[in-house]
């Protein structure tokens, strides 16, 4: 088989953790695979090399930005190559611009074009490990690029589909895809398999195992995905299309977000392009809306609620009222005390009931839900912050999530 | 004009200086020159990253080893490039491979090929200051090579070449070439020129001011070079052609080096290739001899003596010994407490007496010459390590060296 295997931040964090990766890869070749290896920057690195570009500017420029924390991850490729070659292994470490992967100029958050496999199958041909620098490429006009956060899982998929690889195996410090955050519910159960689309709705709602980007590019080329633990042998969470072998459960996982904020803004007139006209200054400043729920009264007014990054909050408020203002509309409310909790699952499409029994569920436990909003396979809403974890646990052993005794 | 300005490391060692460098490069933007910079790596860095490799192998592939240690000064320039754009002041940082720099695939310590300057052309002439990384350039299979230590000298002389700069100037930590070392020499004297030839018998000879190579390139490419202070405003020494306004000095400098052994093989039965085959086994190890002294007696015994690095005395002791016994030879004694004193100047071309005044001096002081060595403009002479500074200030002082009062 050819495998792809990533490694995160945390299995590289030092030298005995690489080596740890380099025997796990010897492993895998001995068993006769062709392996090509992408690693993050050892853990804290790209963190280091962020504070160092912001004490030396306020606003760092994204080009030389990209060329500065792209350092981190030719670092941990660099000496895991080392250590491959003092074990006598053949292999090669190649940056994003040495494969190439080549992606667009919008630099701290490109997006990859392509992928030339031609020097990976060469050098996997001729025997060698193949080490590739997660979370980089290399844009047409030769500069250096990053992905954003946590795209190092992304290039490992892109290179995955770029090679026809038969496995993408993304190694973490989780020993694969819970029904929901241990730190939370004492007794999440560990899934198996999971489908690429509740993959990406789970990720999507703050499950951090794996990028949504990431699992988008596996669903689009379907790239059979697994998550598993770099520290232990657990055989992890398979990722895979809907139809291969996945257990029949109605909901695959409960997820708590606490990083966003919540603006509602009451009595709006109701007229053309109303949304379009408080959305347009947030995407041109790069905010990202999470959940949006607009409710239009029979008067003609309508209330519009949504949620953006904690850290967004206070520009996203400037851009609100200003528009509300502009319009005519009632008051711009904010609020940071919420949480947002999601409710995944692929049954939620052939069960009606499920975004009933949800609201029943937190009515006997005498929560509020502020907002809703739902997709065709998730329901997530908004609560207070401090019923949040005991919502989640009440959901979570609601839909019988708990470990097997 | 057209200059190219390298930095080196203790002048990028933190933001503070790296800032300092930002501001002098703009001071010469703003007097209206083009400007492309050059970088060592950030001092220390380039030894931890060593370290780092040595630590995870015992002897580092050295092409992964250059995907390692390039990353200094990468990070240097890509801190240069945050700081001036900071400023507002457009600029590029470039790796090695983005001018591109080609070399050869002598990984560790490469030669450049070739310098394409089109696209630094093309950035000065859009008003960029043009930031590149030293010591580092792309092979022509597109693996990182890097060019040796100090090889950042090298690679602004080179690119200064390519450019056709107006100038080269090399920012130290000393103000300039001096006549001497001022640690052994109390009140040595700053050249305010010196010719290619005698800068790179000084730089060869242990004036660790200038890489030898990075002077021979110049020499070849008839690259005016300046060496400055990066801390103050010396106006620093020029290293230019010999019939460029040289002062008429007999000895421009003398230099110690305390970091050679001496080996001596007595009574060699000579033969064809004698000296080949003393050579040979050393050349193939890539140990580098210094000086040479062979003397054929009338009885057609030879006797031998060379110096080596104190690092390669061992294994080069080694190599004599076995073939010494294989001709026959005498004794193979080793000596590590010796120096190497050189005396430089052009005009010891046109005056004959210069290495009798040499001796004349050291016989005064009652000191042993054992090994003398000549060429055109320099005499190295080997010294008891004991009685080493002393002659270097007595030579100092005799050829009127001193500053002026």
């Amino acid at each position: 088989m050819l495998i792809v295997q990533k490694f995160g931040g945390t299995s590289v964090a030092n030298l005995e953790r690489i080596r740890a990766v380099g025997d796990r890869v010897c492993k895998s070749r001995a068993e006769g695979h062709q392996v090509v290896v992408v690693l993050s920057a050892p853990a804290g690195e790209t963190d280091q090399l962020l504070r160092l570009a912001s004490e030396i500017s306020a606003e760092p420029d994204p080009r030389e930005c990209d060329n500065l924390v792209a350092l981190g991850e030719q670092k941990s490729a660099a000496l895991l190559g080392l250590y491959l070659k003092a074990q006598n292994v053949p292999c090669v470490s190649l940056s994003g611009w040495q494969v190439p992967i080549l992606t667009d100029t919008d630099h701290g958050k490109a997006r990859i074009l392509q992928i030339d496999p031609e020097r990976m199958h060469r050098e996997l041909h001729s025997g060698k490990i193949v080490i590739v620098t997660g979370f980089q490429g290399v844009s047409e006009t030769g500069d250096v690029t990053t992905l954003g956060r946590g795209g190092s899982d992304t290039s490992a998929v892109a290179l995955a589909a770029a090679l026809k690889a038969d496995l993408c195996e993304i190694y973490t410090d989780v020993d694969g895809v819970y029904t929901a955050d241990p730190r939370i519910v004492a007794e999440p159960k560990l899934l198996k398999a999971i489908s690429y689309e509740e993959m990406m709705e789970l990720a999507d709602a703050g499950a951090k195992v794996l990028q949504t980007r990431s699992v988008e590019v596996a669903a689009k080329h379907r790239v059979p995905l697994k998550v598993r633990s770099s520290f232990r042998s657990h055989p992890g969470t398979s990722v895979v299309s809907e139809n291969e072998s996945l257990e029949k459960i109605l909901v695959a996982g409960v997820t708590l977000n606490k990083n966003e904020s919540k603006i509602a803004i009451r009595r709006i007139p109701s007229g053309q392009g109303v949304l379009a006209k408080f959305f347009a200054p947030l995407a041109e400043a790069g905010i990202n809306v999470d959940m949006i729920v607009e409710n239009l009264g029979a008067d003609g007014m309508t209330d519009l609620a949504f949620t953006v990054a904690k850290a967004d909050l206070r520009i996203t408020m400037k851009f609100a009222e200003s528009v509300a203002k502009k319009l005519g509309a009632g008051l711009v409310e904010a609020a940071s005390d919420i949480a947002k909790i999601s409710i995944v699952g692929l049954g939620m499409r052939t069960h009606a009931g499920v975004a009933y029994q949800i609201f029943q569920i937190l009515a006997d436990l005498g929560i509020t839900v502020q907002m809703v909003t739902t997709s065709e396979i998730k329901v997530s809403l908004v609560v207070a912050i401090g019923d949040a974890e005991k919502a989640v646990r009440a959901l979570h052993t609601a839909f019988g999530l708990e470990k097997d005794a």
